[in-house]
């Protein structure tokens, strides 16, 4: 018998394991358990798609599901939710169509993704009026209603990337959005100071409530109610075999992205990812990581070598227009990991001051005691979302704010000034360092 | 008597050298002689007033001369042209109003910029109607023949970064435009197959005749002429006092921008710079490194401690609709520098595939035999201003195609496809070092 790979899940991480599977092992039999009705379904695309911005449904899918059965020869199974794993017999349980089938495996691979946060909901909301962002079922509802004129008025839970760029999908189809959270600020992924940036300009375009429970945002009552209060790895079928988790509750991985369990692999929103800068496992449920860790988990799992190098964290999001973006620690998270961290904020323009069109770009750097970088957040009209991978790469390399200083960054004009904007920020962390009061132990 | 440092050339170099000579010392004695009428004139901005984008010619300069002779208390002597020194006897002569004078100093920098290469043009292009982009003067009078609607017809000589920007600024003002060079390619930075990419973009909006004489290129007679055929270091007074000279006869400068005359310091288009990736001196003649240098050569001259840490050869120029960005070597520079080059082209998107606006990213990357990144070039619509930036940092830290790969770059549909242009390019470049064929000793 042919060797056989099950990969539980058939989203971003687990067909780019399959593929990569295939490409290790032409003769290897592979099956993907897949529990909605869609495989390969870009979930970042879902807002834009709710927006109108992007036409067909079937547009957000990476291939076309004929695709993986023909070209790369998949037996895709959908409808499939896998239901409990024996790693001891290597078999593996799950439900389709009402029965429960049981299936060996030579390897499986958990790319399950995350599951959305439901936070408890008052009974007066009609459960077929509530939503998530996550499935392409969901997706499609929400859009005939959006097309059909129905939804007047939208609540979004959850100011997160999702929650925020749903919201700018609700209006831009001219409903009246309100946005909850139960938090004081929007992105807890970026320091508070910075995200009151994106607040100012998000409260130019929704009603936004913050430090407010769902309960008490119903009024006026809202035609829909879109859940967006992040995800929760879906790891709960492998944890219950025995397989360790960590930070999340996230299935623990190694760079191989092998589990603790015998001949399974994990990757995606599922299992943890190593954080570089943290030097340790972190939940970062994020679409690059899940492409990259899912092909590192197929390509090993087949029989080839392959390493998954971790993430610093970054990340962008489109908040109207405002590009929000993200990379290493923020002060916060670098204070709750036991780090000593100083940050530097500037705001300089995005273009030479003398061309048109140039807007202000707010960057905080986030550095060490030593003057190692631990992160940046820069949020402006033009200029955040690529910028942020310069850092990306400082902080990859291990650099620090000298190292940064120092970059021969491009220069022209009509894409950026003469000293580029993280220049400026890193030239204000090396003079705060000097001038740092030196701690006496 | 307080300690006098001269300045020769009010440049970008020659401005930053006094700005950060007076944070160093405020007792000094700072005198800035300046060959024309105009200190603080941001060059790269010329194409862009030409254009009209610029509304006024003094929105280019960085400050207003009563800014430097007042906050910053710099003696600014214009139409001051050096014509000699004796570094011996820390002595230097200038010409101004016919006349010259004689300037006793205590350290000297010279920051006299780059000349126009001017070549030899036939007898029946007037004088009064040929220009560079190098002075205030050229511009003002050129942009006042634009506004009069005099230019109906324009000829460019020259097809690198200056050339191409005023070749767009006139087609910008209605006029026919025609770009001659001797060479066979534009950009000359860039390899020609990367050329020629700009090249057929060029040719949807201007007359481009390349291995031409300037000769070749006066029917029908051109309005104007404007010489963009590169600037040699303005090193000569220097050089006849005994200063040693590089590439490209610029003066040579140690990290501290020393010269190897005693008390003389030199930054900006006359000197080199160390190029990172080389590991020798280069002639880089941009802003960024102008202004860097110029601060270092200011303080160290001053008394104070920097130490500029050299280029990478990073650069962007936009040419109509394209960015067109560069960093490192390309391969013909590292053949010329006997380095072993690999190339790798890709062409992918800018944003998810599905999200309106993604243009195609042309991605060159140039890699050593053991990996190491040497350059890349980006061409297209949008997103290759920043993101050759990237590779500056790699450049920088002396990372490989493994380290590029690996990048934890930032991914929203809006700004980048899930994995980034730079990351497709970076795995092509993996993909073709583990097929290559090893060479055998």
């Amino acid at each position: 018998m042919a060797n056989r790979l099950v990969i539980v899940g058939g989203g971003a991480a687990g067909m780019s394991a399959a593929s990569a599977a295939r490409r290790v092992d032409p003769g290897l039999q592979i099956v993907v358990l897949e529990a909605t009705g869609h495989v390969a379904f870009g979930l970042c695309g879902i807002p834009y798609y709710l927006a109108g911005v992007v036409e067909q449904a079937e547009e957000l899918l990476a291939y076309p599901p004929e695709f993986f059965a023909g070209h790369r020869r998949l037996d895709l199974r959908r409808r499939a939710e896998a239901v409990e794993l024996d790693s001891a017999r290597r078999t593996v349980h799950y439900r389709q169509h009402g029965r429960t089938h049981r299936l060996d495996y030579t390897a499986l691979i958990v790319t399950a993704g995350g599951a959305p946060g439901v936070p408890g909901l008052p009974p007066a909301i009609p459960p077929d009026r509530v939503f998530t962002i996550r499935t392409m079922e969901d997706a499609i509802t929400l859009r005939s209603l959006l097309d059909a004129g129905r939804v007047g008025r939208a609540l979004v839970v959850g100011a997160g990337y999702i929650g925020l760029e749903t919201a700018e999908a609700f209006a831009a189809r001219g409903c009246a959005v309100t946005v909850v959270d139960l938090l004081d600020q929007v992105l807890p992924n970026l320091d508070a100071s910075v995200a009151a940036v994106v607040e100012k300009h998000l409260r130019e375009h929704v009603d936004l409530r913050l430090n407010t429970k769902v309960q008490e945002a119903l009024e006026p009552a809202p035609d829909v109610v879109v859940l967006a209060t992040g995800v929760r790895p879906a790891a709960t079928v492998a944890a219950l075999a025995g397989a360790r988790t960590g930070p999340a509750g996230a299935l623990l991985v190694d760079q191989e992205m092998r589990t603790s369990l015998p001949g399974v692999w994990a990757a995606g929103d599922c299992a943890t990812a190593h954080h570089r800068v943290l030097g340790a496992p972190a939940f970062v449920p994020l679409g690059p990581a899940a492409n990259r860790a899912g092909r590192v988990a197929g390509t090993v799992a087949a029989g080839g070598h392959a390493r998954f190098d971790g993430v610093v964290g970054t990340a962008v999001v489109k908040v109207f227009d405002l590009e929000v973006a993200r990379t290493g620690l923020t002060a916060a998270q670098a204070q709750r990991a036991g780090i000593a961290a100083h940050t530097t904020d500037v705001v300089h323009r995005s273009r030479a001051k003398y061309y048109p069109g140039s807007a202000p770009l707010h960057v905080r750097l986030v550095h060490a005691d030593d003057g190692r970088l631990l992160g940046a957040q820069l949020v402006g009209r033009e200029g955040a979302a690529k910028r942020v991978d310069v850092v990306a790469a400082a902080l990859h390399a291990g650099l620090g704010v000298d190292d940064l200083a120092a970059f021969d960054l491009s220069y022209a004009p009509p894409y950026a000034p003469v000293y580029d904007p993280l220049l400026i920020a890193a030239q204000a962390a090396q003079l705060a360092r000097a001038t740092r009061p030196v701690a006496v132990a």
